[in-house]
């Protein structure tokens, strides 16, 4: 295959579709996505097969349990991709919106339009989900998509490709309006973040590394999504029956997401009175503590954190805390250590929540509420397709809006200069 | 010099004054422009001699006429500057704002809060008012700003900047919160633009080279603005009065532009009604047509334009001219040759203004208006940094606002997931 032309293809028609895709009325794509939906539930037979495949390939190139888990189909989350690509539909279509038309003095009236970027690609790693979910949300928004998953999954990623396709066909949509890379050659990953002449934003989903090669070799803008090394601060104002709730509920709720608290910063005034009932909830839910020395003179038997583990995104049972000596100490610590995700003040002083809220520059910063709240779904955006810590274009959960952009629009009577 | 430490401590010092801008009262940041504005007024006879070592210095190495000119300050564009930085205290500060607080089924309450990007760079070359003009939109927007001019204007920008941080230090804002490169060694771009911890976006003003230049080596997000080739289209439906005054105006009311129609397109029913008379007044005007085959059948002694033509921001009085069958040929011609900035339809018809508008691809598209609208100040952004032809983060003139990003904002009341 020549890769090079292959992905040229890929780019060329994905452009086309887009510009169909673009001026699809909210009916008709509500309508492929239901059809991609029962598509999806009456090839359920036929899509397990093609994901045993996957998997015995993986079992083959020992791939560990986790991955295994990930990869695997059944009956459950065929049905629970089905019933995302049916949420989708409720949500408001953004495309064509037209905002702020307002007269200026020269009698022009102008506005801004929101308006699909175009074809977005996608490239992801193991879990097959992804493929209808991005899929959905890249049409509604009025995005053609070229997806990329991983080679793991490649028998998966193409039976729902065509369940999506047969959709789309149903609809009176044109069929590259979604696209997967067929092929595993690495090499196809190189030609599509290059593609700029057709590809208007890459999303990578997936581990450090690969987010790293989009930055250092894309030519295209990318939805970046880097650590999640989010703090919850006690303040010595804070309410101790939310403090303890929150930063039980932050740590421990879910360990693998990105969302989750890796570093409890605590006041200094407070810190005898929240930690020891905190301590011992975390290590009956067997998670590794990692301490600062002020907190190991409160609590006997912790483990000294190191430098590293400020910055580290542990994605599993292990915290690290820090006594600070309070508001000021905390941000400047967040600011130092922090990846920008999502931080969150315990505390009932006005004064204080509010200059969190401004001072700490994250994609999300809460007063007296769980970080594992930061998520498309949580804040109303549906669903999302990443959360960005960058800070250009979109910052945070990414849902359909944030895969379109707004155009002005001028409306005259004859107007000139 | 060491470049590179010079480089890396001009990005520490202002990413930190940035931290002190970001948190600045409304009230704090419009005294600082008023007394830059007031220090520049003061100093202009120390400006004036400074500008004048850049002129003498251009003249001996041969700089041509037009440059000397942009190059040059004199009393009145100093006025300018000052009045300038002055109008910037009237806009309204974007910093800060919430958009979109609501309460979620959760109970949570989340909205959207505005914020400065951090540390925004731009690069420029020749006219020395983009110094002050540049600061005063950072300064409002809560961004400190590093700004390289061409070596040309060395002495100007840099006595430009002294009456920049003396006004910062008179209103209490730190002085690195505008920084301009005191050297005019070439390296400090390639540094510059690469100085991805400390420098949040880069905006170049300039020339195609400079913008190619950080497409392909900046590490650090870019504002781009490519080449305007906009058009105006003369629908068969237009009011010949209006049509006529708007591809006059698009065209001769300046050449320089960006926003100066370069490709006037007719439909052929309308074609011989319309062009003998703005011919005319072209020819008048002294602008050479070059136009396709069909238009060259109806007006003679025009010269052929070649497919090159059809893609070419001629920055002079010169225009292609093509005859179409209608609007599907017009978008279509659009598409293909256009740069994505700014095009306009001239009709009465309600479905034809609406279709340009919805699947024209362009950061601003019109009805019945001169493209030469296009421009911060006539859409009431008050200033513009730029206009993007991007469509990530900020598309068309790009004012205070799109120097912001938005943060998302959680209230809760200790709400766990």
């Amino acid at each position: 295959m020549d890769m090079k032309h292959y992905m040229l293809t890929l780019g060329q028609t994905a452009k086309k579709a887009s510009k169909v895709l673009a001026n699809a009325e909210s009916k008709q794509k509500n309508q492929a996505l239901v059809a991609i939906a029962s598509e999806i539930e009456t090839k359920q037979a036929h899509l397990l097969e093609e994901n045993q495949k996957d998997l015995e390939a993986g079992e083959t190139n020992g791939l560990d349990s986790a991955l295994l888990d990930r990869l695997a189909l059944n009956p459950e989350r065929i049905a629970g991709m089905a019933e995302g690509l049916r949420q989708i539909t409720a949500l408001k279509d953004p495309v064509g919106e037209i905002t702020n038309l307002s007269y200026r003095p020269s009698g022009i009236q102008v506005g801004q339009m929101r308006v699909p970027l175009g074809v977005v690609a996608i490239i992801y790693e193991s879990r097959p989900n992804v493929t209808a979910d991005a899929a959905g949300l890249c049409l509604k928004s009025g995005n053609a998509t070229i997806l990329r998953g991983g080679s793991e999954a490649i028998y998966s990623n193409r039976a729902i490709a065509t369940c999506i396709q047969t959709g789309l066909s149903q609809a009176g949509l044109p069929k590259e309006a979604v696209q997967v890379v067929a092929t595993t050659d690495r090499a196809a990953v190189g030609e599509l973040i290059t593609l700029s002449s057709y590809v208007d934003i890459l999303v990578p989903r997936g581990g450090k590394g690969l987010i790293e090669r989009m930055s250092r070799e894309a030519t295209i803008p990318v939805i970046k999504h880097l650590d999640g090394v989010c703090h919850v601060y006690i303040d010595d104002k804070a309410d101790k029956t939310k403090a303890i709730a929150i930063a039980d509920n932050a740590k421990t709720q879910r360990y693998g997401t990105c969302n989750t608290m890796e570093t409890l910063l605590v006041a200094e005034a407070i810190a005898t009175e929240v930690l020891p009932e905190l301590v011992e909830i975390y290590q009956n839910k067997g998670v590794e503590l990692r301490a600062c020395q002020k907190t190991r003179q409160i609590i006997q038997g912790i483990h000294a954190a190191t430098e590293l583990d400020w910055s580290t995104e542990y994605l599993a049972p292990i915290l690290s805390i820090r006594i600070v000596t309070g508001l000021v100490q905390a941000i400047e610590h967040i600011s130092q250590y922090g990846s920008g995700h999502t931080e969150s003040i315990v505390t009932e002083d006005y004064s204080r929540a509010r200059q969190f809220l401004r001072q700490v520059d994250s994609s999300s910063v809460m007063v007296n509420a769980s970080t594992r709240f930061a998520d498309g779904f949580e804040y109303g955006l549906g669903a999302e397709i990443g959360i960005s810590t960058d800070k250009l274009h979109a910052r945070g959960p990414v849902g359909v809006e944030g895969l379109t952009c707004l155009k002005f629009v001028v409306l005259g009577d004859g107007h000139i200069r």
